[in-house]
C-alpha cells in the first residue's frame, strides 16, 4: 500500500471533507423539475473537481434531461484503463420531517456525515476523483489509464448515460469498470458486490368515474378508483409475499450451492436486521428462505407510493375518479426486464375489477447483473480492500440496482468492480442519510491503491 | 298558493340571486384550517341575512371549531313551530382542475349557478332565509312560529351541533325540523325524503417498517406500509361489493314491499344514470339489486382517499414506513355507528398483514334515519310541493347521511320535513357543482307556502 498517498489523505482529511460538504449542499434532486438548476450546479461542481484533480479532456455533456461528465487521464501506454462511474443526483429527502438536521446542510454526528447524498452517491463518487488527486499529488502522474463517466440520472432511471454508452463505446474504451455504490457488508468488512438486482419501474393508474362522486349518492352502485387500484394491487402477492403475476418465477434461478453456502457463512443476525435497520414487527417475505436469499435472489413487487381522493385533514366524502400507484419488481439474473413488463401488462389487464379501467407506463427498467470473481480487477481489487482493512474480502450480492452495470457488460463488452464503502444501516433514500467519515477516507485510499496495483499488474 | 309571495319572489328575482352570489363567493370549506376566516365571515353573513329577513334574536354561537347561528320568530301563539336547519360550510373543491369556472367566483351558464355549495347547501339553506323575507314583505308577520339553527361544520361530522342540540332541547323546542339538502328525485318531480343513510367516517393507518427503506435493499424481507394496507382494504368486500367485514349485516332489514314496489314505480334509466352521473366502465354493487336499492337501503365502504410513500413526479425506490386510508361506511336503518365501528376495529385486527400495525381513528359518526310519511308536516309539505311543481310529490330514501335529522329525533323528539330541490347531476362534493336558478326560486316560494299552509293547519 503506498504510504505516500495514505500520508497525503490523513494531512488533507480537512480539505477533502469541506469539498464534499460543499457538493453535499447542493440540491441536485433529479426527479423534481424545480431543482434542475441544482443538478446543473452539482454537475460544474464535479466536473470543476476532475479538473483540479490533474484529469483531462473535461466536458459537461448535455443531455434530454441532466448532464452528462466526462474526462480522461490516457498517459499510461500498455497500462489497462479503468472507467470510473459515479452520479451526482440524489433522491428527494421527503418526508422532511424525520430528518434531525436539513437534508442539504451537511452535518457530522458521531463521525458520521448526515445528509442526502452523502453515501448514495455522492460521497462515494467523490472518492474516485479524489484519489486522483492523490495521485497525482503523490507521483506527478497516474499508474494506469483512467476514463470518468458521472451521471446526474441514476435515481430517476438513468435514461441519458444508457444512451451514451451504447452509441460511444469507443469514447469509453476500458477493461474494466469501477463503481462504488454499494455498501460494506459490516463496518470493517471488505467487500465486493459480484450481483446485483434488476428494476422495472411503473406507474399504475386506475380509473373509475368520470368525476368524483358523493359517496351517500352514489355508494354502493359506483365504482371507487381508489377501491379498484387497492383490490388489483391486493391480487400481486400471497399474504407470504410469494408473486402471483402468472409467468413471473420462469426465468428465476436459485444460486449455485457454493454462493448460497458463502452466504450462510457470513455473520448475519435475523433480530439485528429487523431492529436495527428495519424496525417493524416482523421480517415477512417467502417462506423457507433467508433474507440475504430474499434481498439478493428474489423477484419482488413493491408500491412504492400511491395517491387518490381526498387525504388532506379531516373528511371527505368522495368516491374517487382516478388514482394512482407508483410499482416496481426487482429481477434477478435471466429475467428480461421486457418480458416482465409484457407478463405485468398481462397480468393487470386480467385483474382489473369491474368498473375500472387501468393503465401501466413504464418508466425505467434494466436486467440484474452478475460478475465474475475470478476477473483480474476483481481479484486485484479484493487483495487492496484485505489490505486496507485487514481482513479477507467477502464477495456479495446487492438487492439493489445500478442499471450501469449492465450497459457497461453490453455495450463496452467489461465487467465492473463494485467496490463500495457505505454501510448496511446509511438510510439510503430514506432520512437521515449518512456516510461514516472515517470510509470516506479509507475508500480514497483504497481506489487509489488499486489504481497502482492494477497498472502495475499485480 | 300565495300569489303575493310567489309575485315578490319574481320581483326580487335579480337581488334574491345577487345575495346568494355573495354567499358562494366566501371560501368556507370547514375542513381545511386555513380558511377558518372565511368560515367566520359566511356565518356573520347567514346572520345578517336572517336579520334582514325580520329574524328575531340572531346569535352566533361561538363553538370548539366553526359557529353555530340561531335566530327565533316566535309570535304566532297557537300555531306550530317549526326548525329550519341548513349548514354554510361546502366541501373542499379539489380536484381545481376540473372546474370550467372557479369554484369560489360562481357563474350562470345554461340557466344554473355553478359554485361550490351552490346547492350544497348554501343555496338551499338560503331559500329558508329567504322564505321568511318574502313572508315578512308581504304580510308583516309570519304564519306561524319559526327557530333557525344552522351550522358551519356539516361537510367535517357536525360534532358542534350534535353537542349543542343534545344539551339545548328548550332552545330549539319545534314541531318539526325542515331542511333542505336533498334533491329532487328527477327535474320537475316534487320529492319528500323519508329515509337517509347514516355514516362512520374512519382513518386507517398502516405502519411497517421505523423509516422509509431502499427497496433494493430490503424489498422482499420488509413489510411495506403501503401495501400492507392495500391487503387489509382490499379483504372488506368481494369482487361483487359485498362487504366481507363480519357481523356488518346482522342489523340490516330489507326495505317493506311497498316501499321496494314505489321505488320500482319511479323513472330510472340504468343506463343514464350510468352515462350521465356515474361516467364509469359499468355500474358495480351488489349483484340482485337494484341500483336504488344499493344506494338507498344497502350499508356500503367507500376508501375516499389514499395517501403513503413517493407520490411526486418520477420514481422513487422506497418501502414506505407509513401510509393513511379515509374509509367511511354507509348505514342503514337499526345499524348502530359504534356497533359497526367495533366490528371494523375487530376486523382490522383480525386481519392486518404480517409485519404491519394498524390502527382506526373514528371522525365521525351517525346512524341512519326514516320519517314517518303520515305525519302532518308531511302531509301539508307533500301537498304544498305538488302544488307548486303541478304533479303528485314522489316519497324516496337518499343514499346520503344528514346526521342533524337524527339528533333532532333523538334530542327534540321531532320528525324532519327533508324538502329538498337539488337535482341528482348537481355534482355535490364534485367538480363544478351546480344549481338550477329556477329551483332557488321554486324552492323560496314552495317553502313560504309550506309554512303558510303549516301554519293554517291544513
Amino acid at each position: 500500500m503506498s504510504e505516500a498517498v495514505n500520508a497525503y489523505v490523513a494531512e488533507n482529511e480537512v480539505r477533502l471533507l469541506d469539498e464534499l460538504l460543499a457538493l453535499l449542499r447542493i440540491p441536485s434532486i433529479s426527479t423534481l423539475p424545480e431543482h434542475k438548476g441544482d443538478v446543473l450546479q452539482a454537475a460544474e461542481f464535479v466536473a470543476q473537481s476532475l479538473r483540479n484533480a490533474g484529469m483531462e479532456h473535461v466536458e459537461i455533456i448535455p443531455t434530454d434531461r441532466h448532464p452528462l461528465i466526462y474526462a480522461d487521464w490516457l498517459h499510461a501506454p500498455g497500462k489497462p484503463t479503468v472507467l470510473c462511474y459515479g452520479h451526482y443526483d440524489v433522491q428527494p429527502p421527503d418526508p422532511l420531517e424525520h430528518w434531525l438536521s436539513p437534508p442539504f446542510e451537511p452535518q457530522i454526528r458521531d463521525g458520521n456525515i448526515y445528509a442526502r447524498g452523502a453515501c448514495d452517491d455522492k460521497g462515494q463518487m467523490y472518492m474516485h476523483v479524489k484519489a486522483v488527486e492523490a495521485l497525482q499529488a503523490v507521483h506527478g502522474k497516474l499508474p494506469l489509464n483512467l476514463r470518468f463517466i458521472i451521471e446526474g440520472e441514476e435515481e430517476i432511471g438513468g435514461a441519458s448515460i444508457a444512451k451514451f454508452v451504447a452509441a460511444n463505446p469507443a469514447k469509453l474504451k476500458a477493461d474494466v469498470g469501477l463503481v462504488s455504490d454499494t455498501a460494506l457488508y459490516a463496518d470493517g468488512i471488505p467487500t465486493l458486490c459480484v450481483g446485483l438486482r434488476g428494476l422495472v419501474y411503473m406507474e399504475v393508474e386506475a380509473a373509475g368515474p368520470a368525476r368524483d362522486l358523493h359517496s351517500g349518492l352514489y355508494g354502493g352502485a359506483a365504482p371507487n378508483a381508489v377501491y379498484g387500484l387497492i383490490e388489483l394491487l391486493a391480487k400481486a402477492k400471497d399474504a407470504n409475499g410469494t408473486l402471483l403475476i402468472s409467468g413471473i418465477y420462469d426465468d428465476v434461478d436459485e444460486p449455485a450451492q457454493a454462493e448460497l453456502d458463502s452466504w450462510r457463512s457470513l455473520p448475519f443476525s435475523e433480530r439485528e436486521f429487523l431492529e436495527k435497520e428495519v424496525g417493524a414487527a416482523e421480517l415477512v417475505g417467502e417462506p423457507g428462505r433467508s433474507t440475504l436469499e430474499k434481498v439478493w435472489s428474489r423477484p419482488t413487487l413493491e408500491v412504492h407510493g400511491i395517491a387518490g381522493g381526498f387525504a388532506g385533514a379531516g373528511a371527505k366524502t368522495v368516491i374517487p375518479a382516478k388514482a394512482t400507484a407508483k410499482v416496481s419488481m426487482r429481477l434477478v439474473p435471466r429475467q428480461d426486464p421486457q418480458k416482465v413488463v409484457a407478463l405485468f401488462r398481462r397480468w393487470v389487464a386480467d385483474h382489473s375489477p369491474r368498473g375500472i379501467r387501468t393503465e401501466v407506463r413504464v418508466l425505467s427498467g434494466g436486467p440484474a447483473v452478475v460478475v465474475n470473481p475470478d476477473h483480474p480487477a476483481i481479484r486485484v481489487a479484493a487483495r487492496c480492500f484485505a489490505d486496507t482493512l485487514g481482513r479477507s474480502t467477502v464477495f456479495i450480492r446487492s438487492g439493489g440496482s445500478i442499471p450501469i452495470v449492465g450497459d457497461f457488460a453490453q455495450h463496452l463488452g467489461i465487467p465492473t468492480v463494485l467496490m463500495g464503502f457505505g454501510l448496511p444501516d446509511d438510510g439510503l433514500h430514506s432520512p437521515n442519510e449518512k456516510y461514516r467519515l472515517q470510509n470516506y477516507y479509507t475508500g480514497i485510499k483504497t481506489i487509489a491503491h488499486f489504481f497502482e496495483q492494477y497498472g502495475e499488474g499485480h
